[in-house]
């Protein structure tokens, strides 16, 4: 049985808006090297053998696939995407780790074999720096488009919607998990293992995908965003700034809140009191037609009536991986937000020396303003409490 | 605190391999922009951050680092690495997402500014495509330089192979982590649960680093790496190829074992007799002097005596990250082994469609043959077992 979540015709659906973006770039055909783009048109969770280089060929001209890939991961590819046998096609194994692009020249000489006289655009992002110079002397008129088919991923379809909906429960039972380990005492890497046992658990109906990191700054690194946890204990009073994702098919639902083990002080009351009235000022503008700098700028004006600020990003969109770099809730980011677009909203407020809190949600946005996935209340979490 | 794994002195002597290697591409400083070669030459976990451009340039020259980084990643690299506040420098936030490569001019004229007159490389295998073209503008005598500080890592000091210790130790519970979970009726993500939450928890005394995804393919999927998990539950006579990586500061020591629910069938028992023989015929040879297509060779020759063969690479260098693109046992890979090499040595078994094993260890380079990191024992794993 195949492997993947979406019906055909949600397939034929991103081929075509696929189809429509190259169009207007004056492109026939694309060579996906990006794992999310890969599962975006396929199905197959590409991110395993990213480490070597791999295509997807998508020719719009004639509506074709071809993936060119290792031998060894052509199994996978034909177990767990809509590719049949003849989409399929192997480079030689002696390639791998051959150096001096010797694999890279091998790839676009196939692709220029089976794109005679198209002009073809190449995602250079996973590739090696050299790539894109190889790909310029063996393709016609290649042109790099990384980023291209991540903004048309941005509108999701209502299989979509459901696959985020699944991911935002993983992520809330995820959180939950958090809550009841944290402790006085406990480790920092025990609360790390719960949240990754709930991340691949999933629910009782369907497990999770693999899981990214959780962030679990506490201590003297709270507001240090992007690291792993350490060997400490908790104490009473540690907080612990969670930011976690829960994935099904490839599709993430992130979730941050801040919990505190035992009661919260008051500066950290204050500011995410004022974090939380000034998340729910913006969920019910996100609707189609506003900015994404709007929504920056609707952000920093609530909550600087508390005398904070946040002048990094707010939120920026989500998808098939965490950050895909489009569209941003930012300063000077003139994107219009469209129906069923997915955000995640992440208030990380790391500006004020004396607090700092994590909040976010991901979401979609609907005619009547922000649809929220996931159900965990807008508070600061209590170590120990089952909410 | 300073959190990092290191004595000053391991990093001193990191520092003066590195300016031996650039010494001998006739180059005075480096800009890495590899997150594992950040790690390396500063103790800082830099991986999180990895999705926004960030350099660590090392003159050579004055032995100095500067780490050039986004703002709120400055209390990280603080916190977590042998770096000063004057060795982090940051970006303005307003660039993250700017497009058009601005960010990486801005981080290229800081470069060129702090290293005037000298011979730069550049690692670009972690930025941008157009990056090296920005850099050939902005910098003097800029050189792409990616994989170069990879070779500098595969000698290991006593303080890095003390910790790749401590990451197999993690790995050996995992594993049993596996075998305990595995059993007829639970699904493949509760395998992946229990393997996580092994691999964060650590030991006792001490805690695992973010993991990677085990890889547990199983029924149809079965001959397929570099897949994840998916909602099927086991059967009586399943098998799983289980891969799968204790971390302890940013060091891997990957394990990979086979189990099988019930009773193993003739087939795989051949197969699985055949590679562990194999295998112990070729781990007396990982000495000094050896080069790695010899031990592909013999290993080669080893298994064809049952009727088997192995394309693909039988092993690679580990360390501070999966794999490092160096030296692989490999066909044509004329590297020879050095004292205190780490090495994953990976027999996938795949190439026979009647049945699939997998066995590795991670080891080092030692005068007697391969030192073997942990202890999990060289059999097919039975579920429900608790060795």
């Amino acid at each position: 049985m195949k492997r993947h979540a979406f019906s055909q015709q949600e397939y034929v659906r991103r081929r075509a808006a696929v189809r429509d973006a190259l169009g207007s770039h004056g492109l026939d055909a694309v060579a996906l090297s990006s794992p999310a783009n890969i599962t975006y048109l396929t199905g197959y969770p590409a991110c395993g053998s990213a480490y070597v280089p791999q295509c997807l060929v998508y020719d719009a001209i004639d509506d074709k696939l071809v993936f060119l890939c290792r031998p060894m991961d052509s199994v996978g590819a034909l177990a767990m995407s809509i590719l049949t046998e003849a989409e399929v096609a192997t480079y030689p194994e002696a390639l791998v780790g051959g150096g001096a692009g010797q694999l890279e020249t091998f790839l676009f000489q196939r692709i220029a074999e089976r794109l005679p006289g198209r002009a073809v655009g190449l995602e250079c992002g996973h590739l090696s720096a050299s790539a894109l110079a190889i790909a310029n002397s063996v393709l016609h008129a290649c042109r790099d488009v990384s980023g291209l088919v991540n903004w048309v991923r941005l509108v999701k379809s209502k299989e979509e919607l459901a696959v985020h909906r699944e991911a935002a429960a993983i992520s809330d039972l995820a959180m939950r998990a958090a809550v009841r380990t944290a402790d006085v005492g406990v480790r920092e890497a025990d609360v790390a293992a719960a949240i990754m046992h709930a991340l691949c658990r999933g629910t009782d109906t369907f497990g999770g995908d693999w899981p990214s990191h959780p962030e679990i700054p506490s201590g003297p690194r709270l507001r240090a965003p992007h690291l792993s946890w350490v060997d400490d204990v908790y104490r009473p009073g540690s907080q612990i700034n969670c930011e976690l994702g829960g994935w099904r098919f490839r599709y993430v639902s992130p979730l941050a809140r801040t919990i505190s083990i035992g009661a919260p002080d008051e500066r950290l009351r204050h500011l995410h009191d004022a974090t939380v009235e000034a998340a729910e000022t913006i969920l019910p503008m996100l609707r189609p037609g506003v900015s994404c700098s709007e929504i920056w700028r609707c952000f920093n004006s609530a909550i600087s009536r508390y005398g904070y600020r946040k002048l990094s990003r707010c939120g920026y969109a989500i998808g098939l991986e965490w950050d895909g770099g489009t569209a941003s809730f930012q300063n000077g980011d003139s994107t219009l937000l469209c129906k069923d677009m997915t955000f995640h909203l992440m208030l990380g407020m790391w500006e004020d020396p004396n607090a700092s809190c994590v909040l976010s949600e991901t979401l979609a946005i609907s005619d009547n303003g922000a649809e929220v996935f996931g159900r965990t209340p807008r508070k600061i979490l209590l170590a120990g409490e089952d909410a």
